[in-house]
């Protein structure tokens, strides 16, 4: 399929390769939140005012018991006012919704009509009130609709740290919503995004298609990669950028427009450029690094809980 | 010295616990920031779109090699459109910023004229130009200033992860100045804060002035606690609490007003009265915290480096 | 041109329905932050401590010379603590800010080249370092990334309004950065915008082709509208639904399925169904609103400058 | 009472301008809000992509009767793809959660232990479950906590703003949770703001004892500027800064320690320097100020309304 950069086709790449990235992101999404989840999650229990005096000197085993029965850390601390915890988790919820939101932002801009690259396959899915041909991308648009606030909802509660001497006036109380609304917000993007991806079917034919667009195009940089042991690469990268606008202009293919030229036809046959311009033959290492986000995928799930361990 | 909850007077406390509060805070700030470093810094090399396509079959070595000559992790895959390192540094940054904000306002309130509990005693610091007088809590105040905008810079870093397909068409370029001005608020804000610490000077006496503001009610916990078994909990709560308003009221010590109650002198006699209104006997386990956070800290800093382990 | 809602084909509008919109929002940015500037740019003098007293009681007349020297308004009182005045310029950037986002997206989602119905005419813009055939719409996508942050920078400066007593102890010196960059930031990008806009062709010919790219699906809105007094609004939805549905499945025109069903076919004529898809007739009051659009422009542009009038 | 800034006693004001300022900014932001309220609320009305064509030509009749009908502004042209009307609104809000944060924060600062110069009277309010003397300010505390997510969720609606074409695929609703969040979070603040200001009682005896707290150190601004026309400004203001220090270091009042000094005395006699010392003499435009605050306050309350003018 064609790889796309500032929203302009660019170079072939694969849909494995674009799967296998976006596996990659919520890969690390998930690690972080078991990391958060496995040594940051601690009991938190400090009396009024961090010192444990109405316990006397039982505070520290009523701590340790209450950590067992409630299956999280003991901390070094009370720390009420130390909210370093609640800073990494609210950041592990922050970076997931920046993963959900990427891969839900390209899934909408391959379902565009005019791309048409996948499609959601949820039946009586994204049907419009108004327009009957319509068929939304419901699943993703929702998954970004809900990831969008989450950035600010961390903002919000890392705003929220400086808590004052030993209990804050307010900053505490402020986390409250934010830190609700966080797990609502990144929570339901999640659940989104997976029945997005349970139904995205990729359009093999669309892909093909709109490769075939730029009419060799988004070959170039190959053709003058070639080119450039004889020519130098920066007037290999002139001259095919020349023949590259003239083929868009005049609406001809990128092969005919370089056979026009001596500089280039001395170089490479007719032959020779065809074959330069299949885009199956440029894949460099795509699928080398698929094979190496699926191992990792694989260590990755396999490798025992750090909880466990 | 006294523990202060929403800014009340709350009971007794040790600066110790508190600086040893701050101390884990930001332990466990700097603990996640070499984190991030020793395992989330990493090479990109993707070339145009993701592929390495131009580099032929050795784009792997390529990036291997480029990983070691600058000391960065060697990613599974180029990373250009996975922002999730980023997202963690941000976080890492903004956490530390929350850290260092929490430390400063204390300082600041502590500083207060009307408190006076600590002192920036670093030479011709905190003058004004107005206000012959003033010795204004310079470093203090401008860690403070340099953390706040930390959260939103994070927030602008989270909010940029939606890379759309194999390089973004805006979100990219987004992140540039946010990140420098994030390593630019917390650098500043950290460099402060040591400037900070390093000249304060607790005031001993004030903090014993203090302690005896409120003649004895700062105790109120302890002596509602000891009446319990007595008088039933929430009884021996509401008493005390009434004759706690009317010390406050009139000004006259808690033990007077204490005094004046039969249900209370029945059980406790003025000497025992004396003896509970002690804050030094009041302190639960702040010695032991302090003790278990300076080893914590003293582990941490022995601990081989992620890096070189 | 085709009308896009959830980054799908939808109905017929015009480009210059598009643009009037774009200017209206222009417009309505610009307006606010003439009257910021006209209604809400005061002097600030009020001494050490707000009262002036080091001017005895000539502090006022101080105040209004200075105002006049510096052609700023004269404010009922010192306003050094109460910063609605920065909260309503930083509200009035950041709204710009957001307006400029929303063209300058439209405008690179208009010239994917899956779609290519603009253009950055600009000489020698956009090329790329590798890829010959790129012509990127750089001034869009830097407009949307000096744009992007804005939105952080406003609740910086929002969330440091909470200053304490007479002047703040870090919140007002918290704002200069965050102010300085919310500057650069819209500023920036309201460049960039008049650059992408200066040199934006729109070609007609992708329009119209794009207008024809599901056969006639755009226009099933109206089929349904025109069916809906003889069948049923609900019916003649779903009986447009599904023949645009199979359309698009089977890649046949909407008109070659419209007239195989009998319940369509018995009210509209092949040649009316023909006249019903043609997309200019469809085009509702948009006319009549770029109309008014342009109309409000030009009665905003020559109204009596407030600070004149 | 006394003037504080960056939270350390400055010189003399009054609580009347203190209070003048609340109002001021409560004011400012609530003229802000009416002119959002009666200017900006105008009906969104477009169909399904912006041309009303389903209503033929009857659709800006249409708009014009659903806005009579629900009491809003009649736009221009449709708005779902403008959200300055948003913004603007978002930005009032953000604008009072500032000022609320603002009040409160005072209120709280003023209600320390310490300082205790108001007092919140609602009854039976501020009772701590563990600490039976505690008077918490859970009014001011509450407005804080409230206020606080604010400019978060301002900069989620601004960062929404750049919606796709003709409906936003995801930043649409993308606002509806952080635009309820931002009602409640301010509606919620103002409430508390109200009670808390209802109930709040100032302590004029601690105001007093506070002003005399420095022993006369917070005069010194004045003291030098009578100095300065003899002495010269700068060596006026360092004579006094070194008096000012030692008063403080050895705890003396300001006025023996300037009795000590020749170039002192040469110039004032000791009367002289006692009733500079008056804080009551040192209250510049205080006055003045808040009648002209509160001049504007009637002006602003009797003004006809915008909506009705």
């Amino acid at each position: 399929m064609v790889a796309r950069t500032l929203l302009q086709q660019a170079l072939p790449t694969t849909f494995g390769l674009k799967a296998a990235g976006w596996m990659t992101g919520l890969d690390e999404a998930i690690t972080r939140l078991i990391a958060v989840e496995t040594k940051r999650l601690a009991v938190q229990l400090g009396g009024a005012g961090g010192t444990l005096a109405s316990l006397g000197d039982r505070g520290p085993q009523v701590v340790r018991l209450m950590a067992e029965e409630l299956g999280l850390q003991e901390p070094t601390l009370p720390w009420h006012t130390d909210r370093t915890r609640i800073a990494e988790l609210a950041g592990a919820l922050g970076e997931a919704a920046g993963v959900i939101a990427k891969i839900a932002s390209d899934v909408v801009l391959l379902s565009q009509t005019e791309v048409s690259e996948v499609r959601d396959t949820a039946p009586d899915r994204g049907g419009s009130s108004a327009l009957p041909q319509k068929r939304n991308p419901v699943a993703a648009v929702s998954a970004i609709a809900c990831a969008q606030p989450a950035p600010q909802l961390v903002a919000a509660l890392l705003g929220a740290m400086a808590h004052e001497h030993d209990r804050a006036a307010g900053a505490w109380h402020a986390e409250w919503r934010p830190f609700s609304e966080l797990f609502r917000s990144v929570g339901s993007a999640a659940a989104w995004l997976r029945d997005c991806l349970e139904h995205l079917e990729p359009d093999l034919d669309a892909m093909r298609r709109n490769l075939e667009l730029t009419r060799g195009a988004i070959m170039a940089e190959r053709v003058a990669g070639v080119l450039a042991p004889a020519l130098g690469a920066s007037q290999a990268q002139e001259l095919v950028r020349a023949c590259a606008l003239e083929a868009q202009s005049s609406g001809r293919p990128l092969a005919d427009v370089l056979a026009t030229r001596s500089e280039i036809s001395d170089h490479l046959s007719i032959e020779a450029v065809a074959q330069l311009l299949e885009p199956t033959g440029y894949l460099g290492s795509a699928g080398l690094f698929v094979d190496r986000a699926l191992e990792a995928h694989r260590v990755g799930r396999s490798a025992p809980s750090p909880a466990s361990g």
